[in-house]
């Protein structure tokens, strides 16, 4: 395991997809990697330990040195200025340099990421700053549409049918276009989105097979058609799921 | 586990997503799936016993009956006729008689499923025939794409990317008009479409970035930028990745 007594063996990282939620839904190799490693890194909100450390907590060896990387923003932050993009930069910058210190100690350092490491998850940015250094790899990790579509049972796309991955931050319009033009759909960021992710759907004549989820797998879940749905905000765990074939054998 | 001797229970029917090829890449709940199912389908070509199988093999309890779901068509077969879609169809039909039958006496059926079950995968099509009558779960699989892109660690969407998941049976305009109007891609079924997906990647100035992967996370992979691919037929399991962003914090 610890590569520690060999000072010039550099430790290696490893980017851990933790799946959407439900433990059970963690790879092999991922558990391997988290009661396997020198250094557990997390990304996780000020006054939290992160959703990503919740879902393996019951594999972490006692003994491991645990490294919480704490964003310096919030969601609220207007993503676009100047400032965020500094602040987050920075962020990564310094979390990559506090990383290496393990790593040129030769400890192997896992970082979590929740759901599919890269695949909207911030441990890329980790990965193209260390990478280039250090031995890497990643574990693929379940995806939150993947873990949403199986709890409820909606075979999302088959053939050749095509996947569009839209955020929700979207215009209307462009949502709408978008949905026309696809087979199946998946909605991210829906939040404070919703009721025009709902206008966009029924401009597409997609409202009436759509499925909002949200907290998909993990234990205080919920899955409703989307038509039924009020207004209200959704949690940061939601999305939208649009099946996308109409045809089959 | 079985439920055999409770003549009035019926079985239940999962859905296990086998992940990309390597067998670490299996979830624990696939595993338990695997490993306490009474009955293990799995779909295969005549003469073969299937990738899916082949992934799972460690993991099969001697004494588990194993049905062999045998494709009476194969991948050269003129996909949009109707004698394809009635074999296919038939086919499936036959398959869930068959399934039902253990269901009826109590024993668990785990259908294995290569990738992700719900994903482009032939299981759901025995979902939609049996779960209206039969208690029935499915275990996400790691898709093929997210092994392949891990594997390789090419970080593929961020933030509002838009991500588009294409067959590569699309024509050489459309393709193209679709890369142009996306941020990543994944190209799949790839095959003899490749000297085609080319052409599209290079009208859409997306073929520098692009990644040819055949066989992601198998023993034998092979990862190559998508512009030093020869003009031979991709093997089946092979795609092609883009990645969306280029402006990263």
């Amino acid at each position: 395991m610890s590569a520690a007594l060999h000072e010039n063996v550099k430790g290696k990282l490893i980017g851990v997809g933790t799946g959407p939620g439900d433990p059970e839904l963690l790879t092999l190799k991922a558990v391997r990697a988290i009661e396997t490693a020198d250094v557990l890194a997390f990304f996780c909100k000020k006054g939290s330990t992160g959703n990503g450390r919740g879902i393996v907590e019951s594999f972490i060896r006692p003994g491991t040195i645990e490294m919480p990387l704490v964003y310096p923003v919030t969601v609220e932050s207007d993503k676009n200025g100047e400032d965020y993009r500094g602040a987050i930069a920075g962020f990564f910058d310094q979390s990559a340099k506090d990383i290496a210190v393990h790593l040129d100690q030769g400890r192997n350092v896992a970082v979590l990421s929740e759901g599919d490491p890269l695949f909207y998850g911030s441990y890329m940015h980790l990965h193209l700053r260390l990478a280039p250094s250090y031995p890497a790899e990643v574990v693929a990790g379940i995806t939150a549409m993947s873990g949403c579509w199986s709890m409820t049972g909606l075979p999302l796309v088959q053939g050749d049918d095509i996947l569009s991955v839209l955020p929700g931050t979207l215009s209307e319009d462009i949502l709408a276009e978008r949905l026309s033009g696809t087979d199946g759909a998946v909605i991210m960021k829906v939040g404070r989105n919703l009721p025009k992710i709902r206008k966009a759907l029924e401009k597409a004549g997609k409202l009436e097979s759509a499925l909002y989820v949200e907290r998909g797998t993990m234990a205080n879940s919920a899955a409703i058609p989307m038509r039924e749905r009020d207004s209200s905000p959704a949690p940061y765990f939601s999305l939208v799921l649009v099946p996308g074939w109409k045809d089959r054998p």
